[in-house]
């Protein structure tokens, strides 16, 4: 199966889903739907619910709403850390639409991310199940807990891989598992099976990040949607910097500390590190890696009995490292 | 009763709040117990702990903890909002200390803010009642979109008494308000009871609102702890500001006009300002406005049977309005 199959498998759920994101947008609060229409405009792969449908229909969940409500969830809390994070980075550009932050200023963008946090967990207490709440709230505090493991690791090259992958597990990793737990526990799954989906969902989450931070160091601007490079320009050290660093000599890892403990880039700053991220092939061993945990990821859910269900998780676990990369890459030779 | 006996009434379990709300504050990364640690030597009454606390024992709550988790969970909530109120305002003291945004940067506080939302849920969680899941959440959301209205109406003076009223009622009421709430669905009441506990909490919320905004005028830096004619220089169109508008003549107002508009405040400004309020009686005006929800906050509850934690709210309703305007004020002539 490929990934639009995935997509097609749960399709109508999707588009449930879309019309239920607008609906919850309302407020009488005006500006409230103003800015959460030019979010939802600027689309996103939703993969957060196409994991979370995809993983109740596996578990047998066939009737009701529930799953549609609990996307919502998923997703208000990923868009409310977008929000944040595009005023924590100054940031300009998101989805290659101007981010939010500029277009209504940095005030409303705390508030609309703060209002999606609490209409999220507004919508878990529409839908009554305390296993529910108890998995996505647990995942907001850990996502939250990766952004200040984050910016305390800005511009701090000894960060460790170990260190990096610690945040990684948080920041991302954990909303994406418990997108797929809470599948589970809508279809009622056993606790074995939900414990394997949350795994599944953590070790592919983690991948997604790699790739995202690859992407940022090998993409362009027009292709990602948003300013390639951002990561180094902003400060955060991921894997690519991480590993490049650690394969340093003495003199280039002397221009590495000098280039995070700077005020701005130059362009042959930028140039002279992605030398360095080819002469020790660091994009190689950061796509390993992320083959690494897609293929744990796959193996999480081997066991499961087979279904067409179970064939699209393990297409969106290959699309998340394979076709992101490629689409992002004129030339992807990795 | 007075306010020091109603603290006295619950000081045990509002000793436990503290201890709770530290051991809540943990966690491994370690920018989130310093900048919290901060937060609560900074104070504050814990007014919402003392209603919640005070609202359960009146409603006969008096086995478990439930209700020192339940007033980290509001606590947290106001916590959070009052960290992303610095990051809006730009704030450099709260509470005669460094706000935090100063002290760790814009980005932490709003992560800390984030943090402190996600805990509270989670908090709610483990509380594991959908009344009081229902309850809190609701309030959240009211009180964001409170915040955003807020912002709508910054600088613009055509902010009528009534759309003034209505951001209070959610931006301060709605905790209050379920703080009262939550203690009654603690102690089990009948819904006519915890219905008048809400509307109590209400009224009393929208007074203690109008007198902090009625003090940002008539008080000091030294006794508010932060400084004071604030609101007028953020642009926050308050009711003191509302009242002398409606009542000044074509020149005055096109004076008040003006000064929204611009980019600094004169010292000479502001005193103009506070002489009109003068001129137009605007603080007795305002007293009068929260007296008037201080009574209807205590008729709400005047029907309960007697307690001493009855007598204890209606202690807590005065004090809202009365001493603390004395405690601000050398000379309290209104």
């Amino acid at each position: 199966m490929i990934f639009e199959e995935s997509v097609a498998l749960v399709k109508k759920e999707l588009e449930a889903v879309e019309v239920a994101l607008q609906e919850n947008f309302m407020s009488d609060v005006v500006m409230i739907p103003q800015i959460s229409k030019h979010l939802s405009e600027g689309g996103g792969k939703r993969i957060r619910p196409l994991l979370l449908l995809t993983s109740s229909k596996l578990c047998g969940y066939n009737n009701g709403n529930r799953h549609i409500n609990v996307c919502c969830v998923v997703e208000f809390i990923h868009s409310a850390t977008l929000l944040h994070d595009d005023v924590l980075d100054d940031a300009a550009i998101r989805r290659g639409k101007a981010a939010a932050n500029v277009k209504w200023g940095n005030e409303a963008s705390v508030l609309v991310g703060d209002y999606l946090f609490s209409k999220s967990f507004q919508l878990v207490a529409k839908d009554n199940d305390f296993k529910i709440l108890d998995s996505v709230s647990e995942a907001s505090r850990r996502l939250i807990e990766g952004e200040v493991l984050q910016l305390t690791q800005r511009k701090s090259i000894i960060t460790t891989e170990e260190e990096y992958f610690d945040m990684v597990k948080r920041k991302t990793a954990a909303l994406m598992a418990s997108s797929c737990q809470a599948g589970a526990i809508l279809g009622k799954a056993p606790e074995k099976v939900e414990q394997a989906l949350f795994m599944y969902g953590e070790k592919i989450g983690i991948a997604f990040q790699l790739i995202d931070d690859l992407l940022d160091y090998i993409s362009d601007d027009e292709k990602l949607g948003k300013p390639a490079r951002n990561d180094l320009k902003e400060g955060h050290v991921t894997l690519p910097l991480i590993r490049a660093y650690e394969c340093s000599d003495a003199g280039e890892k002397e221009f590495i500390d000098q280039l995070l403990g700077a005020e701005e880039l130059a362009r042959e700053d930028t140039t002279r590190i992605l030398d360095l991220m080819e002469k020790y092939d660091v994009i190689s061993y950061a796509m390993g890696k992320a083959r690494e945990y897609v293929q744990q990821g796959k193996k999480e859910i081997a066991e499961l009995p087979p279904s067409v269900y179970l064939d699209s998780l393990n297409a969106i676990a290959d699309y998340i490292v394979e076709n992101r990369v490629e689409l992002c890459l004129k030339n992807p030779t990795y």
